[in-house]
C-alpha cells in the first residue's frame, strides 16, 4: 500500500505544480522539448512562434492602398476545376476566379500565382498544446503536439489572419493559447477601414480570425454555438474566456469590441443570445450592438442593400439565421450505380437562395466595397475587406456535389465584381482557399467512393467522387447520409493581381499571406513592430459619478487583451482582473478606447493603478487621488471630462513581451525540476515499498 | 421483309460510302458538326484544332538556348505533398522540386508559378474520333466524340509536345488521326540537340509523344507491347501503321527514325521484338538500332555511365526489360483498421532500384546533360531535353504510396541536380506533370477509400489514401490487389526558372506548354510556320546498283510523313505509297535524309516521281530518265554519288495543308449527302413497307 500512496502523491504533486506554474504565469507557456524535429530543424514549439512557418521571408512587398481578400473555404484545384467544367467547360474560364493572377488579364497590374502550404500543429484534428479540464478552465497539456497534415479552416484562417501557425480548432491564439494579433486588429491601428463578408454565419472560422480570440471556435455565442434555448457554452468556450468568469467572451461579444466599419454573413440566431456578464449582462447580443451604435439588419436582405455610410455607426448585417442557403440544390452522392451514367445529374437552382432576394455574395460584396469606398478613413487610409465563399467547404463536406458547384459559381461572381469595381492599381487583389478537400474529378464511377455523375457544360458527363469520411453513412438507397466528407492537406492555389501580387509566386506557406497583406498595406508585422503599437498607451481615469469611477485605456494598439491591479497606499490589492489564462482579462477595443471599470474605489483615498498590454508587456501606472466625498458629481477633479488622474506607457518602456524565450526557457527549467523532484519521490517511494 | 433489306442496304450504302471517303482523302478528316459547345463557344471540333486550347497566346516568349522539361508522371499538388510531407516534413522542402519557379531561389532568373488544366478529348478514356475496323484497319467514327475531363499521359503528352488536343490513347496525332509536329521534330529542323529520358519503358506515352506518331499508345514495338513470344500488334497498332502493311511503324521502330541525341530509359524487351517489315525486315530492333550507328546499352547502367558524346551516333540505353524498379518497396493500401494507426508505415528501399547501381534518375540526367553539352549541335544551338519521372503514376495507379513517394524523391533529385548544372541565364527549366491523380493526404483513416498510414519526417501520422479505382479488389487481407486507381481532372502546377519562365504564371492549358517550350526556342509553332519548313524539299533519285534505285528526300521538316507515286511515260502509276490512313506511308526522318526505295522501275525507261509532304501539302516532282541496261554500277549518271534526276518543292507552292478547313468542310459536306442519301433510302423504304 505504502508504494501506491507514494506514487499516487508524487503524480498529484506534479499535477498540481504544474498546474500553478500554468497559471501563474502572465502569459502561457509549455515545455515544448520533445516536439518532433522536421529535417528542416525546426520543432513543433519553433514552428509554433509568430512568422517561423514563412517560405518567403525575404520576398519585398510593394505598398497597396487597398487589399481585398477572397477565401474559398476548400476550394482546392480539384474545387476550381470540377466548378470550371461543370458551368463552363473544361476548355471555359471564370470571370473573377481565373481572372486575378492571369498576366495580362486586368489592364496592365502585376499578377501572380503560385501554390502554399497548409500544415498545422497539434497531435489530431481538434488537438492542441492547450487542455481544459473537468471544469472547463484552461490547463497545460506539456506535449505540444506534433505538426498536423491537414489543417481545418480555424487553424488555417490563424495563419492568413495572424502569420502564427496554430492547432486546429484555435482562433487567432498559439498553441500554447496566447492571442497573435490580427489583421483587422493591425489594420485598424493603422487607420485603415474594415470589412468581413461570408455566406457562412459570422461566427464561422474564416470571419472569426479577423473579429476575435478563442481557444475554441465554436464559441459562437455568450451560450455557445446554440440556438440560443439551452446553454452549452460551457462545453464550446474554455470556461475563462465567458464573460461571467473574468474573459473576453465569445467571439460574436469579440466581432463587436473589434467593430469592423462592415460585417455582412449569416448566423444572426447567436446575436439573440443573451449576455451573461459585464456592461451589458442581461442583453442579447443583438442590443449590444445596437447600444454600441452598430447599424443592424437582422435576416433582411433589402435592408442590407439600403444601408449607408454613417459616421461612428458600422454596419452589421446577417442574412440568415445560420449558414446563408446555396445557390443550388443538394445532390447526393451515391454507390456506384450504371443507371447515374446514363441519366446523369443536372444541378437545379434553389429557391431559398438568398441570391434571389439581393443577397448574393456578389451583392454583399458591391455593398461592402460602397460601404468602405464611403467610409472617410477608406478613402484617406484605405481597407482591408475579406470575402469568404464558405459553403464551398460545407457542401464539399457533405458530398454535395451540385451544392459546391453553386457556392464556387456565387463566389466567382462576387470576385468577378470586385476586380471590375478596384482600382487595381492601388488595391492588390488575392484569392485563394483555406484547406483542399475532397472532390475529385474522374471520367468513370469508382468503386470505393461515393461519386456524383454530372453533365457538364460541354455536354459530356463528369464523376465527382468522395470518399474521405472517417464513417461510412450509406442510406437504403445507397446514397450518402450526413457522413462528414474531410479536407485534405494539399497544397493549393493563391492567385494576385495588383501592387505586390508577386509574392504569392512559388511555394509559400499560409502564414506567408499574412505578411503579404500586412506588407501591402504597411502594416506591423514584427512581434517588435507589433509590441511598439503600444508604446504610446494612455490610461485616463474618470469619475463618472460620486463614488464610480473607470479607466479609459487608449493606445495599446499591439495588445489583444489588457490586464490592470489596482493598489491602495499601502500596497493592498483593491481589484484586479482575472489573469489566469491568456483569454482572462480585459478585451481591448482595437483603435478605440477600451474602459474598465474601477470598482471598490472610496471617496478621498489614494490608490496606484497599473495597466498591462498582455501582448506587449508594456505597462502605464496611474497615481489616483479620488475626490473628496461629496464633490460635484462627474467633474470633481480639474479635466472636464471627468479626467482625476491619467498615466502612460514610459518612454523607455521595454519591447520584449512578458515571457519571451527567455521566460519560456524559465517554465522549461521550472518544470523540468518538477520532473526532478517527482523522480526523486518515486525513488523513494519504490524504496519504501522494497524495505516494507 | 422488303423495308427490312431496304433498311439494310441503305446502312450499308452509308458505311461503305464513308468509309470509301475517308479513305480516298488524302488526310483524314470527320464531320465535326455535332460536337458539342463549351460557353466558350469553341466546339470539339475547334478545340481538336493545334494551338485551339491555349489560354495564354498573348503573352510572348523570351530566348532560351536550351529547354529542360521535367515531366512528373501523375504528380498533382497533392503528390507533391505527400512525398514532402512523408520526406521532408510538411515545413520542409525539396531542394529540386520546390526551388524550380521559386523566386530568389535560383541567382537572379526571373521564375514563375502556376496552375495549367489537362482535359482531353473524345468521349471516354480510350475513344476516339479514330476507330478500328474488324481487320484492325482505321476507320472514320463520324462522332468526334465530346470533352474528356480527365486525361491519360498520352493525350496530355501530345498536347504539351505538339499544341493538339486529343483523344486518350493517341500519340502525336490529332483526333482524326492526323500527325502533329512534335517538339523534338521542330527541335532538330532548327538544329537542336535532342535528350529524352524516363523511368519508364521508353515507348511509354510520356517519352513516346517526342519519339513517334500513333493512334495506339500500346503500339511499342512491330508485335505491339508484348514480351515478343507472342504477336498482338494487331490489337494494339492500326493495322496500317505497321511496317508490314506499309505504315510508319510502332513507338520503338519510329523512335530510331526521330534520332534524338540521346535516349535513356527502361523498355529493352520491346527491341527485342522483330521488325515485319521494310529494310530491317528480319532484324531485332536493336540490330536494327546498332546498323543504324546508335551506341547502344542494354540493361546495364554501368555502360550506360561510360557513354560518351561520338558523332553521328547517337545514344540509346535502355536499362530494364521493363519500367525501372522504383526506389522504395512497396506499401499496400487496405480498409479501414485502427491497428494502422498504432504502427504506422516506414518507407524501405528496396535493394533492386538501379540507382544502387548508378541508374537514378539523377544519373540518366546527368549523363544526359554530359552527352548533350558534348554535342557540337547543342553547344552551337543549344538542346531540348525531357526527363521524366514516369513512376509516381504508376505506384499512384496501384494504390503504393511508398512508392510514390521513393519516386517523387528520385525526380526531386534529378531536378536539383540539373538546375545546379545548367546555366539558368540561358537555359528554362520547367516542372510539371502530365495530369493529377488519385491520392489524397488526410488526418485520419477514410472509411471509404482504401489507405495506407505513414509516420512522416515529422513523426506524426499521415493518412494517404486511395478510392477512385472502378473497380474494387480487395484481398483476404482487406488489401489492395491490382485494381487500377485512377486520374484525376485536377488542374496541377507548373513551375519554371530561367528565360521565359513568366508563361506559366496563371491559369494556362497544357497545350500552351507547347508554345512555352517552342517559342523560347525559336521553333516553329503555327501550322504556316511548321509547313513552310518544307519549302525547301529536294528529292534526289539515285541508282545504287543495276536495276536499283532510291529517292533521297531532304528539307521535308515541316512533315512527318510523305507520300509518292512514280508513274510511267504514259501516266500509269508504277508503284506508290500507301497513303489510305494518316500513319500509311513513308516516315519523315526528322532533319536526316529520307529513303524511299523505288521498285518497278525499268532500266533505260522514263518516269516522274513525286513526292508529297503529307502535313504541309508540298510537293516536289522529279522528271528520271533512267540510265540503259549495262550502265556502270552505282554511277550510270553524270553524279559521282549516283544521282541521276532531282527535284525540289517550287518556291510558289502553296501554304496551307492538303485539306486545311475548306477539305474538312468540303468532307462534311459530302458526308452530310450521304445521309440525304440514306434518309431518302428510309424513306423510300419505309413507302414500300407500308405499300407491301
Amino acid at each position: 500500500m505504502g508504494n501506491h500512496k507514494a506514487l499516487t502523491s508524487a503524480v498529484a504533486a506534479i499535477a498540481s505544480i504544474a498546474t500553478l506554474g500554468a497559471l501563474a504565469a502572465p502569459a502561457f507557456a509549455v515545455d515544448a522539448a520533445n516536439g518532433t524535429y522536421s529535417p528542416n530543424g525546426k520543432s513543433v514549439a519553433e514552428l509554433a512562434k509568430h512568422g517561423a512557418a514563412q517560405r518567403i521571408a525575404a520576398i519585398g512587398n510593394k505598398s497597396a492602398k487597398n487589399v481585398v481578400l477572397f477565401i474559398g473555404d476548400g476550394m482546392g484545384d480539384s474545387e476550381i476545376t470540377i466548378a470550371r467544367d461543370y458551368l463552363k467547360g473544361a476548355n471555359g474560364h471564370f470571370d473573377g476566379l481565373d481572372a486575378v493572377g492571369q498576366p495580362g488579364a486586368l489592364d496592365d497590374v502585376q499578377a501572380g500565382t503560385g501554390q502554399y502550404t497548409t500544415f498545422s500543429l497539434g497531435d489530431g484534428s481538434k488537438d492542441s498544446a492547450v487542455g481544459k479540464d473537468a471544469a472547463g478552465k484552461l490547463v497545460a497539456n506539456p506535449n505540444p503536439g506534433k505538426l498536423t497534415p491537414v489543417t481545418d479552416s480555424s487553424a488555417s484562417g490563424s495563419a492568413w489572419a495572424t502569420g502564427t501557425k496554430t492547432y486546429n480548432n484555435a482562433v487567432d491564439v498559439d498553441i500554447y493559447g496566447n492571442p497573435q494579433l490580427n489583421l483587422f486588429e493591425l489594420a485598424k491601428a493603422a487607420g485603415k477601414a474594415t470589412g468581413n463578408v461570408s455566406t457562412a454565419e459570422i461566427q464561422d472560422a474564416t470571419p472569426a480570425v479577423l473579429e476575435s480570440h478563442s481557444t475554441e471556435r465554436a464559441c459562437y455565442g455568450p451560450q455557445g454555438k446554440t440556438d440560443g434555448t439551452s446553454n452549452n457554452a460551457s462545453k464550446q468556450c474554455l470556461a475563462n474566456q465567458l464573460k461571467e468568469n473574468g474573459g473576453i467572451g465569445s467571439i460574436s461579444e469579440q466581432l463587436l469590441d473589434t467593430r469592423a466599419d462592415v460585417t455582412i454573413g449569416g448566423g444572426s440566431k447567436y446575436f439573440r443570445q443573451t449576455v451573461q456578464g459585464g456592461e451589458y449582462k442581461g442583453k442579447t447580443v443583438w442590443e449590444q450592438a445596437k447600444d454600441m451604435g452598430f447599424q443592424t439588419v437582422e435576416n433582411d436582405p433589402a435592408a442590407m442593400n439600403a444601408l449607408q455610410y454613417k459616421d461612428g455607426q458600422p454596419v452589421l448585417a446577417l442574412m440568415s439565421d445560420g449558414n446563408m442557403p446555396t445557390k443550388f440544390n443538394p445532390s447526393k452522392a451515391t454507390a456506384k450505380d450504371p443507371a447515374k451514367d446514363a441519366n446523369p445529374t443536372v444541378c437545379t437552382p434553389n429557391d431559398a437562395w438568398l441570391g434571389n432576394r439581393g443577397a448574393s455574395l456578389k451583392d454583399m460584396t458591391k455593398k461592402a466595397l460602397d460601404l468602405l469606398n464611403a467610409n472617410p478613413n477608406g478613402q484617406k487610409n484605405g481597407f482591408l475587406l475579406q470575402v469568404e465563399g464558405a459553403s464551398i467547404d460545407k457542401q464539399d463536406h457533405a458530398a454535395n456535389a451540385c451544392g459546391q458547384i453553386g457556392e464556387t459559381d456565387d463566389f466567382d461572381q462576387a470576385i468577378a465584381y470586385a476586380i471590375k469595381n478596384v482600382d487595381l492599381t492601388n488595391t492588390l487583389v488575392i484569392v485563394t482557399a483555406d484547406h483542399a478537400h475532397t472532390s475529385q474529378v474522374l471520367n468513370a464511377q469508382p468503386a470505393y467512393a461515393l461519386s456524383t455523375v454530372l453533365k457538364s457544360a460541354d455536354g459530356n458527363n463528369m464523376v465527382v467522387s468522395y470518399g474521405t469520411a472517417q464513417a461510412a453513412s450509406t442510406d437504403a438507397e445507397g446514397g450518402y447520409n450526413g457522413g462528414d466528407m474531410e479536407h485534405t492537406g494539399t497544397q493549393l492555389r493563391i492567385a494576385a493581381s495588383g501592387p505586390g501580387a508577386q509574392r504569392v509566386i512559388g511555394l509559400t506557406d499560409q502564414t506567408d499571406n499574412f505578411y503579404t497583406i500586412a506588407g501591402a498595406l504597411g502594416l506591423a508585422t514584427s512581434p517588435d513592430e507589433q509590441n511598439a503599437l503600444s508604446k504610446d498607451g494612455t490610461v485616463k481615469v474618470a469619475r463618472t459619478q460620486a463614488g464610480k469611477y473607470v479607466a479609459n485605456v487608449d493606445g495599446f494598439n499591439g495588445d489583444a487583451l489588457l490586464s490592470y491591479e489596482l493598489k491602495d497606499k499601502n500596497g493592498a490589492v483593491v481589484s484586479k482582473s482575472d489573469s489566469s489564462t491568456p483569454l482572462s482579462g480585459v478585451r481591448v477595443k482595437p483603435a478605440q478606447t477600451t474602459s474598465i471599470a474601477l470598482d471598490k474605489m472610496s471617496e478621498g483615498a489614494e490608490y496606484t493603478l497599473t495597466v498591462t498590454g498582455r501582448q506587449s508587456g508594456k505597462v502605464a501606472t496611474v497615481a489616483i487621488q479620488a475626490p473628496a466625498a461629496g464633490s460635484a458629481d462627474k467633474k470633481p477633479g480639474a479635466d472636464k471630462n471627468g479626467v482625476i488622474a491619467s498615466g502612460k506607457v514610459p518612454n523607455d518602456s521595454a519591447v520584449s513581451g512578458p515571457l519571451g524565450a527567455t521566460g519560456t526557457a524559465v517554465m522549461a527549467i521550472a518544470i523540468a525540476a518538477v520532473m526532478l523532484v517527482a523522480i526523486a519521490m518515486l525513488i523513494k517511494a519504490a524504496r519504501n515499498a522494497r524495505n516494507n
